[in-house]
């Protein structure tokens, strides 16, 4: 695994030689899934809503995005068991035309309204070619990718975005007002994988920089401003009411843009469906603050689905997609650097390795599952 | 206009202080879009199409992109001039769902095939909710925010892409392996101005390198590698067989996500129309090289279009976006910075600016102007 870095997404990789020092307990994914279903089960959550949800999540441990896996099933947990969360939405279309829908989630487990909305995308996509829903009163629901992976099965290009949580300055801003807003994309191919494309639109995710602050490490100019609005090199500097820069960090290298791509997906998850955008995007833990105006319900999320055999012959595609994938691949490498790799390289290598030989829980995660055992009875180890 | 840099876009700002001794000379925009019309008109493109052609210009002009506009007449010309692009295209619609197409541009102007493309997806958009259409076999389009403007004036959210003669590497990549390939997409306000995203995906533009060079200053670290694909300060580093890096220039940085967005263009743009993608797409210019390999036909565009209220009242969504731009306009600035802007700001300004003081074209340009004024009989000044 290691000489692979993470394309599209930002992760805590466990494996690198610098991080074998933490502590930690492999699990087989089966069982992962097991217990996220039965804990989903606890809260009435109809059985295959449960089993979907716990698909959702263990799709983030498996491809090494350890963020969005159980790590935030004692999130899950809480919101619930506090009646935060609603366990049995009706999830229902507001509003349609043939290759449109909005949804409201009726404040279900994003993990479940994600996958019926994205469903309604491809059946639309079946119908006329394309499909596109926006979704609002909904809550976190996983990673973008699990969703785009779902139209490949179906040969279609699929799409995924959602807004999240404030973390990211506006370029100029001294202060936190978008989400990390992530961007999904998938194309397959033939005899070569799929390109898969799942990227947040800052310039670098929360989680890095809580890693060098448990390292004690400075974080590289461009990762984020402080409290103040100053660019800074320290990790609490950003964690204590400081914010992430855009993808692109500095005007001179694009920030602007990451700004525009955090904006868009922003207005597309939010202000087309009726959820919470920007700094009001409603918190995903107990411990976040709830933000002082409401102009919406939820969070939002955005989906789309194009049916590729209504632009081109499938096999044509996928053959040329071969070809792409091949001469991306040849491209000549920067002196010192890896080979150029496909979107979606890091995260297959990952779910490779990771279904033989389990998934790795640093030991608080797995003290975070025990203590959700206990509470509801349900076994975990 | 000092004080304001340019959102979501490069260009090559005259009015900057430093630029100032540049000589120049100002056209009203009506006198340009005469003559490029003219200049069309003489290669027996029909009279409505030469219009909407010079009409694109124009706004590239107007909205301060300068590398998009009459700078380019020279070039087209050249091509026209060869029978390199075809002056009466028939563009057709090859294959079509209620939703999609794909169109064939023929090999005509990209400012013909590209404003056609658009109407069938906004005619698509009218009729189903969405309307997306794939081109191929076409040829450089203008700039990508002229296709998105139209979207607006119909209550709809437009988006358009293209790829271009390759300039990017991929990250970790030494060589030229992708176009600039940007993305556009608007989203209408009612009494604040549209959200309108006209972005690159690499960091910066080639334009910029070339105004380094011209100032015998060095490039940023992070723009550019240079011809053995090692990180360089150097313009002619890049410009003599170096590449652009993608968006995020550096692993760390996020280069990884700048290059996920550059494939995403070149497939939706290229594979999925049957174009010419990555490497292979054709030149714009006479003196570009022409690659070793065809995989399609011409360059290629996507453009998409959303209506509104398929998803929400046109009413409320606009609403929203005011209130989206005041708060984002209200963001704390960094200590400083200029106030926070919003996609599409520095154009409006521009424009704003320009229809009033006319555009200021630089003396080698309005040099190539005169020069097809000569050869064609059509005065120009």
């Amino acid at each position: 695994m290691t000489g692979y870095l993470l394309l599209g997404h930002e992760w805590t990789n466990f494996s690198t030689p610098q991080l074998n020092i933490v502590e930690y307990k492999t699990f087989p994914i089966e069982h992962l899934i097991e217990f996220s279903a039965r804990v989903f089960r606890y809260f009435e959550i109809p059985q295959d809503q449960a089993e979907l949800a716990a698909e959702v999540l263990a799709a983030a441990d498996l491809r090494g995005i350890d963020s969005h896996g159980v790590g935030r099933l004692h999130a899950y947990f809480d919101m619930l068991s506090l009646g935060r969360i609603n366990p049995k939405p009706q999830i229902r279309i507001v509003r349609q035309s043939l290759s449109t829908a909005t949804v409201d989630g009726d404040n279900g487990l994003g993990l479940v309204v994600g996958p019926e909305s994205n469903q309604i995308a491809m059946d639309k996509a079946e119908e006329c070619g394309s499909g596109w829903v926006s979704v609002c009163n909904s809550n976190h629901y996983g990673i973008a990718g699990f969703y785009v992976l779902k139209a490949l099965e179906r040969d279609m290009i699929g799409w995924s975005m959602t807004n999240s949580t404030k973390l990211v300055q506006p370029l100029w801003g001294g202060e936190r007002m978008l989400g990390t807003n992530p961007i999904s994309i998938a194309f397959p191919g033939n005899e070569e994988p799929p390109v898969v494309i799942d990227m947040a639109t800052s310039a670098v995710s929360y989680g890095k920089v809580e890693i060098a602050r448990r390292k004690q490490e400075d974080i590289p100019a461009g990762w984020a401003v402080d409290s103040v609005g100053c660019n800074t090199t320290s990790p609490e500097g950003m964690i204590e009411g400081g914010a992430l820069s855009p993808l692109g960090s500095f005007r001179e290298m694009g920030g602007h843009k990451g700004y525009c791509l955090a904006s868009m997906v922003d207005i597309l998850c939010c202000v087309l469906s009726g959820a919470n955008w920007g700094p009001f995007a409603p918190p995903f833990a107990l411990r976040q603050q709830i933000p002082e105006r409401s102009v919406g319900k939820g969070i939002g999320h955005f989906f789309g689905a194009l049916q590729i055999g209504a632009f081109i012959d499938v096999d044509e595609f996928k053959r040329q997609i071969d070809d792409w994938v091949r001469t991306m691949r040849g491209t000549k490498p920067q002196p010192g650097s890896p080979d150029v790799l496909i979107p979606g390289d890091p995260e297959r290598e990952f779910e490779t390795l990771r279904r033989t030989e389990g998934i790795p829980l640093v030991m608080p995660l797995v003290e975070e599952l025990r203590d959700i055992s206990k509470r509801t009875g349900i076994p975990f180890d």
